[in-house]
């Protein structure tokens, strides 16, 4: 295998491609800690890395003079790519041993290669589900709730996140027990197509930090979902398993409703955190009347008390919160003025905007009356 | 103790003070997790943090109501102050039970203070040696130097830097056993005072970090040095012991001279650091003619070469070094072109400017032929 490309441009694919690299550095699988580098007709090359989890290819245009592919350590092949000066790069593989030859201005490397054969290509594609998704809404609703997600729960789904596909609405939820984070996508054109997955949030991230374009074509298969944007393909397995409904507790009724300045009360409940610290374990109180959301705590640290300026509806309520859930949901809204939906202090809140577009659920925590 | 002072201006002083924080959040003493508030005359507060290594005192305007002072526990006091909204920000001690109310807008904390008799102060001040030193200049020679240090040596001293006063010209020191980093800075009056001493590289950096205005006084003390800059002072403890004397390895003869392009050299060496790493072992091989510096290396993960076009006067040379400290000393440097001085493969290698602002040495590692 020979080709020339531009220094550039084989340090962008690099780039995206090895996000799937393993980070394990396995010593059981190094062929996992390699970039499979492929020449692709007479005008470009592919470059797709695999961590059996997450498979990513991408693709840079460079001048084919002998076609071939090779796996070369991905952490290497990165690092001495990206120490190249600006300009061509001929990049030499001899087929015999697999010793490969990078060459640039003056600078020589020298490194060996594994077996094309060794690598675990992308799986097998078969006949998905195609959706067309915005990319700019997608990465927002990731954001705006990869950190409802779980490494630490016995329930492996907690890890990922449920992505459905219902008539024209793409719905992406998270829940880790304590909160459930959604946002709602709303598709131009849909052809009447369902699919209901849960891909692990590893892979949700990635995606959101590598995709450009205007919209992505993501295709759902059997044990495999797949988000194609520009010459980049990208492979996630998923989880297995039925995701929890999260619709009951989505329509509950609240007949309390609490309408506030946002910004306002992330920052009175941003403040209580001095006080109000995780490994403390005790609640930050809220207690709602007619025209002010009062927070308190008491804790070995000190005590705080702040009060918000709100709207209400229904009755009175006190009831206690973990700070930084009510924080994290807070934060990832961008509207100004929010509404909390309440029942009574054991029933979860309600954060929800007219449009349907989010909907933040945080449980209570129990405070001695 | 009562004031009243404006959120940016406290919060702008804590983050000085808390600098000398002891981060390591003090079990047996936990006033030095403490910043002693105290109110200064009738419009001004002052704040001081010590962790026993290095003190750190600064003010801020305030409208005094009642003299006083309490120590309070400083990572929790910050997270309250920077959590508030801009504007008046009252502070309340009881002199009985040293409670201390934080009001703010709606907003109001109460937390525990400790007595100020527990808070170790700052040193008391003796009659130093006092000499005026320009900020920029200083900040420049610790960032050219500090890496040269190490806190893995038996040897407290490599833990320092020694800074001495000579005529008109102060000098930084830093060295590690494998390398020196040395900056001379000229002053421009001293009235032909001497000093000598080795300061904790800590001490060093937070100066840099904190030290602003055109000049400061630095006023050499016994056991002590004291840095003043606007209402800051920093009093740093010193490092006892005789330094090396490093002039015989900076007057060391280095017949053969190679000029470079800096940045070139620099890049050259970079990229054959994704070969070279550290825990390798393996040097990188510089081989020197007339016209070229070439990079030679072959360690368990491949092999590189590469060249630098140089100039040089004296003997061809082959030598090996480790290629992080060569780096770390040309990135330290600012000019375009480098000279490199050598005199065999055993000798030290030594980087100097000609109007001697810097000196940079970098002990060989040995090669196999």
């Amino acid at each position: 295998m020979k080709f020339i490309c531009d220094k550039k441009d084989l340090a962008a694919a690099l780039k995206i491609a090895t996000r799937a690299l393993s980070n394990k550095n396995s010593m059981v699988n190094p062929i996992l800690d390699c970039v499979l580098v492929k020449t692709n007709g007479d005008d470009e090359i592919e470059l797709v890395c695999n961590d059996l989890e997450l498979a990513i290819s991408t693709t840079a245009p460079a001048d084919i003079i002998e076609h071939g592919c090779v796996a070369l350590d991905g952490k290497l092949f990165t690092n001495i790519i990206n120490g190249l000066s600006n300009g061509d790069v001929s990049i030499d593989c001899d087929e015999g041993n697999l010793n490969t030859v990078i060459k640039s201005g003056k600078a020589k490397f020298n490194i060996p290669g594994k077996p094309a054969e060794d690598f675990v290509g992308l799986p097998k594609e078969k006949t998905g589900v195609h959706f067309e998704v915005p990319v700019y809404e997608f990465c927002r609703a990731i954001a705006g709730t990869n950190f409802c997600t779980t490494q630490d729960s016995s329930m492996r789904m907690m890890e990922g996140e449920c992505i459905t596909f219902a008539g024209d609405t793409m719905t992406v939820t998270a829940l880790d027990g304590h909160r459930i984070g959604l946002r709602r996508i709303y598709l131009d054109s849909n052809e009447g197509q369902n699919a209901k997955v849960i891909i692990p949030v590893k892979s949700l991230n990635e995606v959101a930090k590598i995709a450009d374009g205007d919209t992505m074509d993501v295709s759902v298969e059997e044990g495999n979902v797949i988000f194609r944007f520009g010459s980049t393909i990208v492979n996630t397995r998923v989880i297995d398993g039925e995701y929890f409904d999260v619709d009951k507790i989505a329509k509950a009724d609240t007949p309390i409703k609490v309408t506030a300045n946002r910004k306002d009360l992330l920052n009175a409940i941003g403040r209580s955190t001095a006080i109000v610290e995780d490994k403390l374990k005790k609640p930050l109180v809220v207690t709602v009347d007619d025209k002010e959301l009062r927070l308190d705590a008491v804790t070995a640290l000190g005590s705080t008390s702040d009060a918000v300026d709100i709207e209400k509806t229904g009755d009175d309520i006190r009831i206690g919160y973990n700070p930084r859930f009510l924080m994290d949901a807070l934060k990832a809204i961008d509207d100004e003025v929010v509404t909390l939906g309440m029942l009574n202090r054991k029933s979860p809140t309600i954060i929800e905007d007219e449009e349907k577009t989010y909907l933040y659920v945080v449980l209570p925590v129990n405070i001695n009356n």
